[in-house]
């Protein structure tokens, strides 16, 4: 089932349920107020829920009105733990071969053995939870020197996971799935990584798609942990990147959730991000995969001229993210933010 | 006024007014169901909270009853975010100290360039939120082997703090104080350091005081953005610390909160917790300050001795943390955990 939250002027917005087609939503007052409510008695909750979305595709629920994406807050505006991963290795090593040479950057090991240790268990930084942006929601940054880039990517959003879950065990505990916005202050990162410390200036409020929806929405495309579809990034109007999100992810969403609970539980309604999308270019000259974010192309551009050639967002820029099925069909809304002067 | 949270089989728990003298307390649940719920809306139900604390001090409202500690959870059980800086500089220059030296850890800068950039501004990392513990709930660990550190600290609860804000600005949208029990696993931690994306394994869940306070409640030892008490750290029954918590504080809490919202704002009810309270011994030999967790002991025993020689805490260890005011009354009660295998 695909689930929204509908500005209602509160903190925690209105739980809707919405067509599968996106066309028509129905609010699930009725049976859980909020998002967030709904998670903390899932096995309870989420039949109810399913049901009256049957009914909704029928086109037999009584009080369905016309979907609109622009009323929707962040399916859940607030929650109490977001990790975001870094899935995809292969963005990072793109970044980091096209930083400055260590002796200017004292902080950081070298590439290839920083690269390694990588691959051996997933790396995982905690977020602040408080603020999810809707999809329409403006992204709203004082100074654009601070290097506004998009972050096309995916979120789980999981039910009470126990300490010491097993990736299997933790693939149980994911309830839903959504496109995320993860935007990043490029500017601010360097001096924050040499603290030691992980990001804070440097990753602002985290927009999210229309909807979340439960893993069988995506049928076979939802496959060992992945989602087997391509993410489309749209900067501006032109396409920035299409990568398909379930090739090149190094860990899959059941491993970064066990990485997350080895030494904690995970409470309901907990999101774990994936990271940027990224894809290793093997289409040799056809449709190339592209960037789900503005810091590749500028690494490539600088391993390639010496020095990035693509500014970060400016403000009045877009920026699109959306999934499509295989019949071409959205699955999950797009997001649509424009950059604006705080 | 002091509040605090009590375990009625929920996940946030039943709002509860507490008398000053920690004695009595009364169910708030006609004025807000939850502190989240009063925090949401603070200017409307603190006064009416207020009330119900004057009644309840002077012995008048209607359906008091003991307040026991036992049965609290944390003043707010989940968080929808959580950030805590080091502001006792004096706490990382003896760690740093202490540690290897820098060709086995390549990723740290040497000291003392470290800790000069740390001197500019404050150092802060996000935190889960979503499974505070309570002053009783013990610390369910696996392994004594990860190096179970307490850390004695104290945390301002925010209301909705702009982007941008000033300390000044911040100053005054902190609505509540707690102590907490920052407990870090040692052991895990370098590695985590290594990888740049800050703590994730090396940080579970953090324990809290039984109430919080207003800062009103502090009187006189409330000025500067510090609170100038000694916090007491109590190890199975032996003091191992009591530094004064408004000494070598060289980030204050608005600095704090101020830093955290450069880029983004922080949503009603977000923790900023400053770090682990350490002092410099400058007693000369009179009753020294001790240390507020173990790995401060162990880096003086390292520095010392070439090891350290205190082992960390092992299942069955207790710890205790509390604060009294000049009148030698606890403020905020005491956090009595107790570390158990999970």
């Amino acid at each position: 089932m695909k689930l929204a939250t509908i500005h209602d002027g509160s903190r925690d917005g209105q739980l809707a349920v919405v067509a599968r087609d996106l066309k028509s939503a129905h609010m699930a007052d009725a049976i859980a107020p909020t998002l967030q409510a709904a998670l903390d008695d899932w096995t309870f909750i989420a039949p109810q829920l399913d049901s009256l979305y049957a009914q909704l595709n029928r086109g037999e629920a009584r009080r369905a009105f016309e979907f609109e994406p622009q009323r929707c807050m962040a399916p859940l505006p607030r929650a109490s733990q977001w990790a975001e991963g870094a899935a995809w290795l292969h963005h990072l090593e793109l970044l980091r071969r096209a930083q400055p040479a260590p002796s200017s950057t004292p902080s950081t090991p070298s590439s290839a053995r920083f690269l390694d240790a990588l691959r051996e268990e997933p790396l995982l930084a905690q977020g602040a939870g408080d603020a999810f942006l809707g999809p329409h929601d403006d992204i709203l940054l004082a100074h654009e020197e601070w290097g506004i880039d998009f972050g096309a990517g995916i979120a789980a959003i999981v039910d009470d996971v126990p300490m010491g879950a097993t990736p299997d065990e933790a693939h149980g505990r994911i309830r839903l799935l959504m496109l995320v916005n993860s935007v990043s202050l490029r500017q601010l990162m360097p001096a924050e990584l040499t603290r030691g410390f992980g990001f804070l200036q440097s990753k602002p409020a985290t927009g999210c798609s229309p909807v979340a929806v439960t893993p069988d929405e995506l049928g076979e495309a939802w496959r060992g942990g992945k989602v087997h579809l391509p993410l489309r990034a749209t900067w501006n109007g032109h396409l920035a990147g299409q990568p398909d999100a379930g090739a090149d992810m190094d860990f899959n969403f059941p491993q970064l959730i066990a990485h997350l609970c080895k030494s904690r539980r995970a409470g309901a309604g907990s999101i774990v991000g994936a990271g940027t999308v990224s894809n290793r270019d093997t289409t040799k000259g056809k449709a190339p995969p592209g960037h789900a974010c503005i810091a590749e192309r500028r690494a490539l551009e600088t391993l390639a001229d010496g020095a990035p050639a693509t500014p970060y967002m400016r403000f009045g820029d877009s920026i699109r993210i959306e999934m499509l099925d295989e019949a071409g069909k959205p699955v999950f809304g797009a997001i649509e933010q424009t950059v604006r002067k705080a």
